[in-house]
């Protein structure tokens, strides 16, 4: 049997599911005996030396964290620099590492996460401890390469897709008297993936959403415009779907451009949604809603998907497997089989073929006018969505389990 | 049997169940063999003779009405004046339903529907044409009188605490390092029922939401900015809850001051949420993030309450009986019988006592301080979002319905 332990930590915005990779993680490890530590908010809690200690946790509790969203150990927004300039902390690492015997670092998050996975593990390799890095991936962004899709990303794509056919039935129902149009901003500051998925809403000409914001497109407020006035001619009412990410074709965002000072000269906190219904409004006329949901988007495990729970767990599992065969720098990816019925596997990715890249949408996903998505779109995310895999529910609300997380004692000095 | 046709119609912003009191409605009226007819747009398709046939509609699609939000045949944002200055209106609908042989005419809304169709009541018995109106309730908002809750309200107020529930685990799992504060806005003009529905997402001192800003209370700048961060400094993190109608004490809508305009003189539609956002980001210097679900809210029929379900179904259902008894001006209303275990019936009430009045929160509900919900809030609130009403999907999606609305031959001149 191997020795050592097993740590483990939470990194980037959280997700739905990202739980059910830890519930996967330490399921796997028990079947193995091997011991897992988690780190508290992720790479921090390495450097800090604050773990905590799974072995401490029920069964019943682990299983649980597989219907629980957010991050149990809790995770961060914090970017290790290169070797070079940070090598210090990348140091300590390793003494926090050797410290607690940990053998195999498991780091759950995105293109950042594997760029520090990925340093880890080759200073490892030069100072000749035995340490395993492993990157697991996770984001509702869905941006991170070589793998068919993320985990996290799936739920979000249900959330959003739901949340928009619902929404855009409350539009029919009031049009005639009351509210014509309707924006919706979707998460996704770089690529259009969860805006794409509200593409799955509808499906003939005068569905909603009728008019989707791609990042991937120049934001272009005259022909927005124009769109906006002709599905409400064709249609009677419109549905719009933004990314908080479009641009204009100079480059700047549009949401900062609706983020000016109120009649205080206080700083206006924007949003893709309340700038373009305002636009609307303006220039159009007609009265508008708009919605933004924010981090409700990403922690709606309530309408989580089947298909993304799955994948999360199993690439909590396979991390698990890769670490102890020893399969340093590597990350589970899913690899798609077929689209219909839709087949997937996991297998290994090299962490260098991930960390600091970006996988926007193909050109092929976005229709040729740039305002919806294509078949091959629709045929890459409906399996994404599919299956209800609902959370124990007690007195009318899920019941989301609260670890114990007990503490690790610490044995080196306070950092920094 | 009873001869003439039933008249059905829906009114004001659309609930995830609103559909599913048609149902009902329409299910104990064929099962007594008395045929349905749905005005499109509420009462402005009885006054403009616009009706459709639900006789033309399969028992399965009338099945599936009870799982579909939104408003099937319509709604719409209308109100009759007085009958003496709007008699010409009230006359237009006597001749409609004489047209249509309508007996019986069901209004589902809320206060000024209850109005509306009190007058009509009235009309009818001084012209002596044989009518009989029953007002259906109906509003997310919970205001209406008599009825101990409003069906639409239950699912509105399970989909507020669930999603406050979720997005408060990844603010908990982030603000380490990232977004400290999270401010979620809930619909409520004049009263803040769905704002204290949000009060059940946590129940200890240190739960989210930590603090809720409810209309019934002023809101004070100071005094919020200094619990916020009284709460950080505690919790590590705040979870706020603002009802949109949160006035200051000199009676301004707070998000109307937030409604300036932008860098280029453009309107910014205003909202709470990013209002108080801001604040707590300017005064407070603390990394916020905040959410306005809008219709969201209203139309999750994906996360509908069961009791609110059950309740909706049968307020139409009643409705039907206590048309076919000739309670004229009536309004079946929900009765609770016990907190615990939670038992109600459905009992008439006189349309005159609902009629444009509001009903607020009972100041036995607010918490001492105004920031949050009592015990006996809560023994009111948790039966009412109780139970899982899935509907069933398809692809990953909710399979909602689309009904034919077939039209009924008009009889009439056009109005106006």
């Amino acid at each position: 049997m191997a020795t050592g332990n097993l740590l483990y930590a939470q990194s980037g915005g959280v997700t739905a599911v990202i739980n059910a990779t830890a519930s996967g993680v330490i399921t796997e490890a028990r079947e193995r005996r091997i011991r897992v530590l988690a780190a508290r908010e992720g790479i921090l809690g390495a450097l800090r030396e604050d773990l905590v200690d799974t072995a401490r946790e029920s069964i019943a509790s682990i299983r649980a964290l597989a219907h629980t969203p957010g991050g149990a150990f809790g995770s961060c927004r914090y970017k290790l620099k290169s070797l070079e300039e940070d090598r210090a902390k990348y140091e300590r690492l390793l003494d926090v590492f050797r410290a607690h015997d940990v053998r195999w670092f498991l780091y759950n998050g995105g293109n950042d996460s594997a760029d520090t996975a990925l340093k880890v593990s080759r200073l490892a390799a030069a100072s000749a401890y035995p340490l395993t890095c492993i990157g697991v991936p996770k984001t509702i962004d869905n941006d991170l390469a070589v793998t068919d899709c993320s985990p996290g990303f799936g739920s979000a794509a249900k959330y959003t897709a739901v949340s928009v056919r619902e929404a855009a039935l409350d539009v029919a129902a009031m049009a005639g008297s009351s509210t014509r149009v309707f924006v919706y901003e979707a998460m996704g500051r770089h690529a259009g993936w969860l805006a794409a998925a509200a593409g799955l809403a509808g499906d003939g000409a005068d569905d909603a959403p009728h008019l989707i914001l791609f990042p991937e497109r120049a934001y272009d407020e005259a022909d927005f415009l124009a769109r906006v006035q002709a599905v409400v001619d064709r249609v009677g009412w419109c549905v719009v779907v933004a990314s908080e990410g479009i641009r204009t074709a100079d480059g700047g965002f549009v949401a900062e451009s609706g983020g000016g000072t109120d009649a205080f000269g206080h700083a206006q906190l924007g949003g893709v949604a309340p700038y373009l219904a305002g636009r609307v409004k303006d220039a159009l006329g007609l009265k508008v809603h708009w919605a933004t949901p924010d981090y409700l988007q990403r922690s709606a495990r309530h309408i989580a998907s089947q298909t993304d729970l799955d994948q999360a767990i199993a690439v909590g599992r396979a991390a698990v497997r890769y670490a102890l065969e020893r399969r340093n720098a590597t990350m589970p990816a899913v690899r798609r089989v077929s689209d219909n019925p839709y087949r997937w596997t996991i297998e290994p990715a090299p962490l260098a073929r991930v960390a600091n890249r970006e996988k926007k949408m193909p050109a092929a996903f976005l229709r040729r006018d740039g305002y919806g998505i294509t078949a091959a779109a629709r045929r890459y995310l409906q399996p994404l969505v599919r299956g209800e895999a609902y959370p124990p529910y007690r007195d009318g609300l899920p019941a989301y389990v609260s670890l114990k997380n007990t503490p690790v004692a610490k044995k080196l000095p306070d950092w920094p």
